[in-house]
């Protein structure tokens, strides 16, 4: 059993003291001797808000178990080695996008430059690899690896294909899934597959995985655009500014008249420096936005689905909660 | 034992068919189903010029073997593994340093934008553990994710004393052996582990690959003081265009008379435009550039003296004479 010398009050009470040794676990990885390494490393610890990944690593790993019994520390491992590799592409994605605030902190690019950026950001998934390849098997080794080629396809995929006004859903579909949903899928069947052999529950996790990693980032692709960067604590509008198409925006250009659609194209393209604030206007009173977060809920709802051939367990009534959160957050 | 397609008619003929299957590997691994990634990853072909790492790996396994027998997969797979993890570090480099030619090619950063070319570096990377994880033990992933940290540091720590006049040798050294040095010593410590459990064996060619590796980047900071871009066929000038203090300016500093001192920094500092041209006339003709050569021959000689203890073979010819060519080197 792990046990944890600080806990994170607004986690799950069952899995409380097992993030907690997660966060121990990730800082003591990337003690770093050179001090101002180490400086920037502290900064990073900065990111690590929700802890949502690590969370469902945990909470997999616990709704397939058998009987009830405390995780190990292969659980633990996973949970830090795929927390990692989120921070390291939100690292670089803050390069990418050149954003100035996350988790209301100024961004390490922003404060240190996108040279220490890009190379903390692969310290970050070098760590990943690292702390990954010291469990006995390289069965997670493979599938981490497997989930970042995935991810940086489709992060290039997304790249490639900005300011291309034709990006239809299916292609939008097949960028959020690398991108996010991946993760968010090899997260939960990390968990799964530690704790189970049986194939039909750790299937069932990988879906919910899938489905709820697709809705997540539909709702922060919403939010880019109706949030208000004071409660969301990121630099918005993004998306409007690099020229990403997102599901609301690819809706309104499927089904508005006309003259709408040449407007959003017209404000995308314009060089004039209130064009993202206009596009919002735009675009929330919309039926668009209200499509998008539909299209999210129904995931949702399919992810919740998915795991009900899961035994009864706290463990599923948290996983449960977590899918109903993903839409009902406004922030 | 691998069979191959090509072969790169430069290469010592006992390693040249191993060489060519860890170009295909490269490439094969490296297959992308979207087509703009597949396009990226295509050009990233160009910048394996010398294949000087996975060479080692190759080398360091066959002078380590107890009797002649043909390589097996686990070298070729480590070999391209290391070379991927290479480039990776090159297409990240080039981004940082705003290089804009490489091996005669245009950078993918000028060509792509840096966006691209920090995306195409992740997936590199990623690439990279995902092959390692298919060896057999997580020796060699762990290895590699270590070394990895090393270099990520070892960047860092050259990022953070850029414009620092005061950087010693040893602080020097201890970056190029991070930055540098690290990943050569392990292409030839995982070439040797591979073949055999002489732990004497092992260390000495891990040795070995620890000298040539800080010889070589001696030769590289002199070279891009002394050389011409025409003939060495990259950027020059960025250590001095970007701050980097390398042996021939540390030198200089140490040694040379306070108003020479008080220019170079002075030149160092300036905004003006052919300011690099400026150190470099200073600096050709000084004590120092003759001083880091003297250094690196050193190394040189070092290593060789080194694997003296493996028994005599084809192998271990082509590693003295490898070492002999660092320091000759003039483009």
């Amino acid at each position: 059993m792990v046990t944890a010398t600080t806990a994170d009050s607004s986690a799950p009470a069952h899995i409380q003291a097992y993030l907690a040794a997660v966060d121990d676990l990730f800082n003591m990885e990337l003690r770093s001797e050179p001090a101002q390494v180490q400086q920037l490393v502290n900064r990073v610890a900065r990111f690590r808000g929700k802890m949502l990944r690590p969370s469902l690593v945990l909470l997999a790993g616990l709704a397939c178990q058998e009987s009830p019994r405390p995780l190990g520390r292969a659980h633990v491992v996973l949970a830090t080695v795929v927390e990692m590799s989120h921070v390291a592409t939100l690292v670089h994605d803050d390069v990418l996008d050149n954003a100035q605030i996350r988790r209301r902190g100024v961004t390490i690019n922003h404060l240190h430059g996108n040279e220490a950026a890009v190379l903390l950001g692969d310290l970050l998934i070098s760590h990943a690899f690292y702390l990954c390849s010291s469990l006995e098997s390289q069965t997670a080794s493979r599938l981490i690896g497997r989930t970042t080629n995935i991810v940086c396809e489709g992060e290039l995929l997304q790249n490639f294909r900005r300011r291309d006004w034709n990006l239809d859903e299916s292609a939008y579909f097949d960028i959020i899934y690398r991108k996010t949903a991946s993760l968010i899928e090899t997260a939960c069947r990390l968990g799964a597959q530690e704790s189970t052999r049986d194939v039909t529950m750790i299937d069932a996790l990988a879906r919910y995985g899938r489905h709820i990693g697709t809705a997540f980032q539909i709702i922060d692709d919403v939010l880019d655009i109706t949030g208000q960067p004071a409660t969301v604590g990121k630099s918005l509008g993004t998306d409007i500014d690099k020229g990403k198409l997102t599901l609301p925006m690819i809706h309104f250009l499927a089904t508005a008249a006309q003259t709408h659609r040449e407007l959003l194209i017209g404000l995308l393209e314009s060089p004039e420096e209130n064009r993202v604030e206009k596009v919002r206007q735009l675009l929330i009173p919309s039926a668009s936005i209200a499509y998008a977060r539909r299209r999210a809920r129904e995931l949702v709802d399919e992810a919740m689905e998915t795991i009900r051939i899961l035994p009864d367990s706290p463990a599923r009534a948290t996983l449960l909660d977590m899918a109903r959160f993903i839409t009902a957050r406004e922030l």
